[in-house]
């Protein structure tokens, strides 16, 4: 049985739509039939990439391979980042799978699919079930904007208590804002204008702070940790003036640059700064089972999961018109 | 009662012998006869500033203050960077004096002072005792050097399993070469010549690698904490190519340029840096404790703790001619 589905991938020319297909499904190989997918910043960084755009999907079982043990045709299902990885290093050993050497990956490997299509096959040991209480359009966002954010919260093991700074409210800031705040911290949100500033208190921030033009950030107190989710590096020199003696920086930038911050402050202070990725399966479940039983969801904008709509959808990101999320709805 | 002694001050025309006096002791304040003191970098860097100098002090009690209570007369004891805390903010209450906004520290306070000096006053919560095995001429380093180290690979709990790095074998470095092998470390040396190979692996190293002139390192397999003991930052794209995915890289290097490093490779490959300064207390007690126990040592080279001696403790430290540490001994 010959399987063919549409994928819409990113070239030189921009997004194109294609077929792609599979012989069968093989071990634990599930089909999917993408309802949903969020749209990432990633994917800009990527439309000009000969591969399979999309790795915010949800969408519902539709056949499984012989080795899937877990799911039925009929669940729901999501998923993110990351396909594979080799089950047997250190890594994988301890449910750092993300950080496997042989990990698959969206962006590098199985290039022909992604969340931008009308079906995908993925190893049913990389899909998610989408609880009960939460839509497939709402969980989308959470495959890669909410993973990683919860991510970084789990990573630097922040604790109900601390004051948690959020730079940047948009796509993972205004999620990152309601985990935070779910967790009972104090959550202080830092953006270039007051714009968002009524949402992020709704949200479940308890201050806010315009940074656009600002040399200096006069906040109540220290900030324990600090979630940087703006699309470039900030200027590190002011937000580490505000981080409390033993705090942690976690960015989330993707930025080519080097990283370059004030040593001796860092040193003399204890600060941590810590990298992250996505969140390992593990965790990635824990957030989708925090986020369905808090209610936390992204703030949606749809567009029609047709290569018109994916098409508007990346623009409107480009030109930082999302508010906050961008989802594409299959038609 | 007026108690007068000698110490040693930099001044900006270089060391010179001084009297300072404390009348009376205060609350739990302790005079200690200095029989030993250390020599660090850090005493390079401040023999122009008007202060009293050293902060590796060992010495014996000669006398307590009303309010003292552990020590009496004859206990040998010793002393580092800090010598007071407020004792009631949120790094006090957690352990973390070191970082108590209120803390006195060497080089800041308490200038009058130094453990360059036939005694000091300091209080009693802020004097280690020196476990029976261990010399005070042995302890000496230990209370800012061996303090340090210890401190980074505390606050990054490394496991006995882990690889640990460690960058440059000097002062620092050959304590820390001894401590994270009795913590059962696999132990990699980073040297700049192979002149220290055979003592660093005495020390406890499992592997040696000479990085002058090297680009690229090639280790038998990742480390997973990375230990910089250099008083400069080192290559940092070198090393962090060699940092295990989760590793943790901790600089001990006094650098008043910025951090500049590969940002990507520490996002992607999840990697954490962490600053440090000495131990806090309980830390710097469990320090001792294990260095007894274990047998950990300084190789100390020694020098009369007088003017002269003092000059010359300094010249060989700052033209990287000291094996290990230098160590003054009261005459």
């Amino acid at each position: 049985m010959t399987i063919k589905f549409t994928v819409y991938k990113g070239s030189k020319d921009g997004i194109k739509q294609a077929e792609t297909e599979r012989e069968n499904l093989k071990g634990d190989e599930v089909l999917v039939r993408t309802t949903h997918s969020g749209v990432c910043g990633t994917d800009v960084h990527f439309q000009t990439a000969e591969m399979g755009l999309g790795h915010e999907g949800t969408g519902v079982v539709e056949a499984i391979g012989p080795d899937a043990k877990l799911l039925k045709k009929g669940d729901r299902v999501g998923w993110g980042f990351g396909h594979d990885c080799c089950g047997h290093c250190r890594q994988c050993m301890t449910g750092w799978e993300t950080m496997c050497p042989e990990r698959k990956m969206y962006g590098v490997d199985d290039l022909d699919q992604g969340s931008f299509g009308t079906h995908a096959v993925w190893r049913e040991a990389f899909l998610f079930k989408i609880p009960d209480n939460l839509s497939n359009e709402d969980a989308g966002p959470l495959m890669c904007g909410g993973s990683t954010v919860f991510n970084v919260l789990h990573m630097a093991q922040v604790r109900p208590t601390a004051r948690v700074g959020i730079v940047g409210v948009g796509g993972l800031g205004h999620l990152a804002i309601q985990f935070a705040a779910k967790m009972g911290c104090q959550v202080v949100a830092f953006s270039g204008t007051d714009n968002k500033k009524d949402e992020a208190m709704k949200l479940g921030a308890g201050e806010f702070y315009v940074t656009s033009g600002v040399k200096e950030l006069k906040v109540k107190a220290p900030i324990d940790n600090l979630i940087v989710t703006t699309s470039a590096q900030p200027d590190w020199p002011m937000y580490c003036n505000i981080m409390a003696p033993g705090g942690v920086i976690s960015s989330l930038s993707v930025d080519s640059k080097d990283l370059k911050i004030p040593y001796m402050p860092l040193i003399l202070n204890g600060i941590r700064i810590q990298g992250g990725l996505v969140a390992s399966r593990q965790v990635h479940r824990d957030m989708l089972d925090f986020a369905a039983y808090h209610k936390i969801k992204p703030i949606n904008m749809t567009f029609p999961l047709t290569l018109d709509g994916i098409k508007q959808a990346l623009k409107t990101l480009e030109e930082g018109k999302m508010r906050y999320r961008g989802v594409l709805v299959a038609p």
